[in-house]
């Protein structure tokens, strides 16, 4: 048997088992522990001065944080699983393929919010997400200054520090918290589309749209009902596994942006705290297109 | 002598006294003692179901907690400082006028982000500023869910809680993180104007526009060195009287939009960690017009 092979054999009989027994408890007992470690990391560095470099715009940064958490995160994952596999936002911008298979996965953004980490903005996570036979199972996401941690298991809840989370209700868009991010391309069409998008749904008279710089901690704030609706382009796998997983656990609804079923590398996404309000954004916004993270 | 002149003669009598003594010593603490106080009551409503109601748009939201802590914050402040005067959000959306006389003077947000607070995001802060002879002599500002106590007194430095606060010393806008916030008018031609500012922001390369919803703490996180420049239209002097003795107690900028001193009455500025920074940003956005606080 091939590894490949091999590694999928787990996943399949690791989730043939999973009905009684908890197949993931150590995968997720460790993400935990990781996530926590990776944020202190970053909290220290928060503070220090940074070698930025760019990738692929001059509004995509990265610092040798980034890196350093990154392969942390890798290397004790790799030792405890050696079968896994690993979707991450570094190795993946330095050449490795981003292709989710049946393999157990873990889907990593060692920083995110790294242009508010290059700016001490204190608005940066770390986010974990795990899937085997393509399924997100769990998700771990480290707000590192606030030191919130949320998590969810498929089947099991989300929640924030041990308080459950529970999504926003609100179905009228007029009395809607609205978030979303600028995104990586910055040239005059897209940010015309971008800006466009905003335009639209304070026209159909939302409360607000916010944009904090983090996708995953965006993502958090709809989980725990502090928004009602999250949308975005650009945004890739990495920022949206962990919080995939968060979002449904506490009773939300992750689509695409088509309004169609969730296509974790397509780039996009409509995050809301019910069906109704995430087919009201996706009737509201027009799409930025971006090429696929499994095309790359 | 008339109650109005027995407050401006207090006013002048102890700015006389001030090369020496500390003449808002007392203020001040007061002030601090009254904020963390709000803050708690603010943090505990978060949690709760409220009651929203509607102001200049169906955007400017107000709830009950806006007007319980405002009264608190007044009535203690009356009981102890009888002859001053206070220019306060809710009392002025109620009819009281906002004019700034040489007399000692608060100027109080009891919850600034209360969109935010409506939807239990949690960025919401209390504002209480404090001018004298039409200067600014301190300010106090707390971040609700975060506990963050941010204060400036003028000639003795910047704080969060204790640790001393130093702006950013950037003056390449291709490099900057820039806040920003909506305003409470939402008809068609001033969001043109307002978007229309982002985009020229970002074609000029800015790293990141940020909206968070709330003036006063994207004003403290300019403060803070975490963001390089704030710009908005459509703010109070309520927003920004805490904050502007902050953000230049941290070696900060605050200044008009058309770059000349800051009218604190003008319901618009610019702010920024250098001098710099502030004119460019001048240079790129555009005017919106809201009618001054003191016309209303």
């Amino acid at each position: 048997m091939k590894p490949c092979e091999e590694e999928e054999e787990e996943g399949r009989a690791a989730a043939a088992a999973g009905g009684g027994a908890d197949p993931w408890k150590e995968c997720a007992e460790v993400a935990v522990q990781l996530a926590r470690r990776a944020g202190q990391i970053i909290r220290k560095a928060l503070t220090e001065e940074k070698q930025v470099s760019t990738k692929t715009s001059a509004a995509d940064l990265v610092t040798e944080t980034d890196h350093f958490v990154e392969n942390l995160i890798i290397s004790v994952l790799k030792e405890k699983f050696p079968s896994h596999r690993f979707i991450a936002e570094e190795s993946t911008a330095a050449g490795s393929k981003c292709v989710l298979t049946d393999s157990p996965t873990w889907i990593i953004d060692p920083v995110d919010g790294t242009c508010n980490f290059v700016h001490r903005f204190p608005t940066v996570a770390v986010s974990i997400g795990f899937a085997v036979n393509k399924e997100l199972e769990f998700g771990v996401i480290y707000h590192c200054t606030e030191e919130r941690l949320y998590t969810g298991r498929r089947g099991q809840g989300a929640f924030c520090n041990d308080k459950r989370l529970q999504v926003s209700k609100e179905t009228d868009i007029s009395k809607a918290l609205i978030l979303t991010e600028i995104g990586p391309k910055r040239d005059p069409a897209t940010l015309k589309l971008f800006l466009g998008n905003i335009e639209r749904l304070l026209k159909a008279q939302a409360h607000g749209v916010r944009v904090i710089g983090s996708s995953t901690l965006a993502l958090c704030h709809l989980a725990s009902g502090a928004a009602d609706a999250y949308y975005q382009f650009g945004l890739h796998c990495w920022d949206l596994a962990a919080a995939t997983v968060i979002i449904r656990e506490a009773g939300g609804t992750v689509i695409d942006t088509s309004g169609g079923p969730l296509d974790l590398m397509s780039c996009r996404v409509i995050a809301a705290g019910t069906r109704e309000m995430a087919m009201l954004i996706a009737q509201e916004i027009q799409t930025i297109h971006y090429r696929r993270d499994d095309e790359n």
